[in-house]
Order: structure tokens, then C-alpha cells, then sequence
């Protein structure tokens, strides 16, 4: 029998360091709401999209290649952009056939550290993908680093909530010591599959900081599993959807 | 009333940098088995104990200060040290009135780390003194992180259950906007007060990499709650017992 391949996560980019990820899939995820809307966009038909850490950058970017600028700075529209971070802002009536130009600020913060170091392939996660994400794990049979973006580099629940997720989903394909892994399996089997009504329970901080702006539907949404099953895969300079 | 202290808890070393120590106690826990083998020489009745960094630092303070040097690497002590880092080598008839110069590496480097970042106050905590720190902590009614000294900066189960032991129990007095401690709470309900069947069954990464060096004894011991209920405090170079 071959060895399995290995599982790591790991809970915030300040511990990206002690991993070792040039022979890894890293997946991404910031579920609020990064990596939703990600998810939701390309499932919808965005031809691709391009994660820019800056406002301006996203600017630029958008206006060379006529693409929809999107980002949004303390939960509100960035000035200059066009359209912010909600999932709901792009159904397939609007984005489909359309190049988006995204800049948020965790998320991709976290992506271009896993290519500044090299990571063998770099897909993203969220629980609108949440079975597209562990069935190419489970078909890939590489190692994997579940990488959260976490807020300021500070854990939060909801991105190690969705590494439980996977984790106790595919665990039995993976060779798995890592005790970040252990958590986050934990506080999954702790949510009982009830995602949005734990992080509003436990109050969590990213759940308190994003209700404050209204956006208690986005959370809804960005907590609910496989309403977007496909793979965002970054090749270039961009995400587009991984090939099944 | 007055608003209530607050709580965080840094899961690892490489995170300190987020949280502002200046007007907190810092609880340094190195669970297995630095912190617990501090409480267990201070309760058996050592003068006082320090934490150096380097083997070569504890021999020569060890020589100047007519004290015991202690340390290991790799599971031995440390060569040119006398004794190791197991609470079983510090009963009262041997370190009664002693100075303890002791060399370990997660524990003391977080120790220092807080030191260098002007922590208002440093004292250690692990099961052996649960609730001799809850107690102190509840009295002191001060801002408290719950600093894990981890492995190698990796997030381990035992530093993280502790902190979720201490908030599990003090929680009520202090304002707690923290999705690490939330983390560290869930896993101390999972573990259901049986520290050492958890570790085992879990197959926690420091489990395995003690177990294999034959010290399952001194896990077992570290695990368990209360055996050496005291408080140790850092004044200067050293950890005294706090007065109560």
C-alpha cells in the first residue's frame, strides 16, 4: 500500500511559515465572505476573476482588461470600485461572461503568500464549494494545507469551522498529525452541521463585526453548504473553475 | 458598574505580536511539561526558579548561583545539565530551599518574548496549579492572555486545552471577544475533564513525541489537575510563588 498523502491546516498566515506547502494543494479560505463569493461568481458564469491585494491595483486592472472592479473597505463599496464583496451582487444574469477584479484584504493577503512560497497549486474553499472542495481533494491524492485567512492574522471560527468540515469528510484519505487539524475538527462536530446559528450563538467576532454593517443574509448565505459545487482554481494570475 | 477585564488567548508564540500585553498578566503555558514541572519544584518548596534559554546560559548560572541545572533536548537532559525536565526529579526532599536554573525551549522563548513586550505581569500556569491560577486571576482582576507556548510554534492540544480549562472556569468574569479562547473552550468540553484519555485517544502530535521517549508517567501526571496549587510569579530573572 503507498502512504496516504498528509493533511495540515493551518489557522491563521502568521503560521504559514512552519509549513512546508511547495508539494501541497493549498486550499484558501476566507468564508466571510472572500471565498464565497469567489465560489458564487464563477458558478455563475464569471469567465474568470482576479484577486489584487490593492484598491488601485483593482482600478488598473479593471479598466486594462474591462473587467467589474470589485472590493469593499470597512463594509462599504471601496471608492472607486464598482461593486463590494456580497455574494449576492453577482447572479448569473449579471456576472456570467463577465471578468471580475476582486480585492479583499484577508483572503488574498493569504493567496499570494501561498505563491510567494511556492505552493504546488493553490484552490480556494468556502461552504458554498464545500463537496466540490473535498471531492478533489479526495481525487487529487496530494497533500493538502487547509489554509485559513483568519482577520488581521487573529484565528477566527468561521474559516476553522470550514476546515473541520472538510476534515471530517475526508480524514479517512489523509494521514493527519496536526493537532490546528484537531481543533477544527472538533469545533465542526461541536456546530453540529447548524453553521449560522453557531457563529451567531457564540457570537463571533467576525459575525458581530459584519452584522454591524447588515449583512446577517451574506452570513446566511456564506454558511450554507454546496450552493456553488465547483472548484476555483488559480492559474496565472487568476481563478478560474478547475476542470472535474 | 465597572466594565470587566478582558480575556484572549494566543495559541501560539508566533501570534503574541497581535495582542497588546502592557496592561495584562500574561499566563505562560507550557503544559507538557515545563509549566508543570515549575509548579511542582515551587510547591515542593524550590527558593525560586530560572528560566534560561540556552544549555550553556544554565551552566553558568548555575555555577555562579550554586544552583541546580536543568534541561533537556530531545527527550535527554541536556549534556553538561544534572537533571531533566520531569516534575518527578523535584519532590521536597531534594529541591526544598533549592535554586532551580532550567533550560526549555517553547516555554522559556514565549516567556522571554513577553518579557521583551513589557507584559504588566508574567506567571505560569498548567493543570498541576488549575486552580490556584484561576483563583489569582479572579482576585487580580486584570486583563489576562492565556499565552500557549505550543511546539515550534505549532498550535498543540495540551496548552490549548488548558487555556480552555481556566476560561471555562473564570469566564464569567471577564469580557471575552476571542474566537481562540472560543476554540480552547470547545476543546476542554470535548475532553470532558479527562485530559490524559484525551491526549491518548486523540493522538495528540506531543503525546506521541513523549510517549516515544518512555514518559507516558509524566504525561499523566501533567494532566492532572491540582497537585501543585500555586502560583508561580516572574519577578526580575525569576518565578517565585506569588503571595496569595
Amino acid at each position: 500500500m503507498y502512504p496516504k498523502p498528509t493533511l495540515f491546516t493551518c489557522l491563521s498566515p502568521a503560521l504559514l511559515h512552519l509549513y512546508d506547502i511547495s508539494d501541497s494543494i493549498v486550499v484558501i479560505i476566507d468564508v466571510l465572505r472572500a471565498t464565497s463569493t469567489i465560489a458564487t461568481a464563477l458558478y455563475n458564469g464569471a469567465s474568470a476573476i482576479i484577486p489584487v491585494a490593492s484598491v488601485e491595483r483593482c482600478i488598473e486592472l479593471g479598466h486594462q482588461l474591462n473587467g467589474i472592479t470589485a472590493g469593499e473597505r470597512d463594509g462599504k463599496v471601496a471608492e472607486g470600485l464598482a461593486y463590494g464583496n456580497s455574494p449576492f451582487e453577482y447572479p448569473r444574469e449579471f456576472i456570467d461572461n463577465k471578468l471580475l477584479v476582486l480585492t479583499t484584504t484577508n483572503g488574498t493577503k493569504l493567496l499570494h503568500m501561498a505563491l510567494d512560497k511556492n505552493a504546488k497549486e493553490i484552490i480556494t474553499g468556502s461552504f458554498a464549494n464545500l463537496s466540490a472542495i473535498c471531492d478533489y481533494l479526495l481525487k487529487k491524492n496530494t497533500n493538502v494545507i487547509l489554509g485559513c485567512s483568519a482577520w488581521k492574522d487573529r484565528i477566527n471560527i468561521e474559516d476553522t469551522l470550514f476546515a473541520g468540515a472538510v476534515i471530517n469528510r475526508i480524514q479517512h484519505a489523509f494521514e493527519i498529525n496536526c493537532d490546528s487539524s484537531h481543533l477544527a475538527q472538533r469545533l465542526d462536530i461541536s456546530a453540529e452541521s447548524k453553521y449560522f446559528e453557531y457563529l451567531k450563538v457564540n457570537n463571533a467576532s467576525h459575525y458581530r463585526r459584519l452584522t454591524a454593517y447588515g449583512l446577517e443574509e451574506d452570513i446566511k448565505y456564506c454558511l450554507t453548504p454546496d450552493l456553488a459545487n465547483i472548484v476555483p482554481l488559480f492559474i496565472e494570475d487568476r481563478l478560474i473553475i478547475a476542470k472535474s
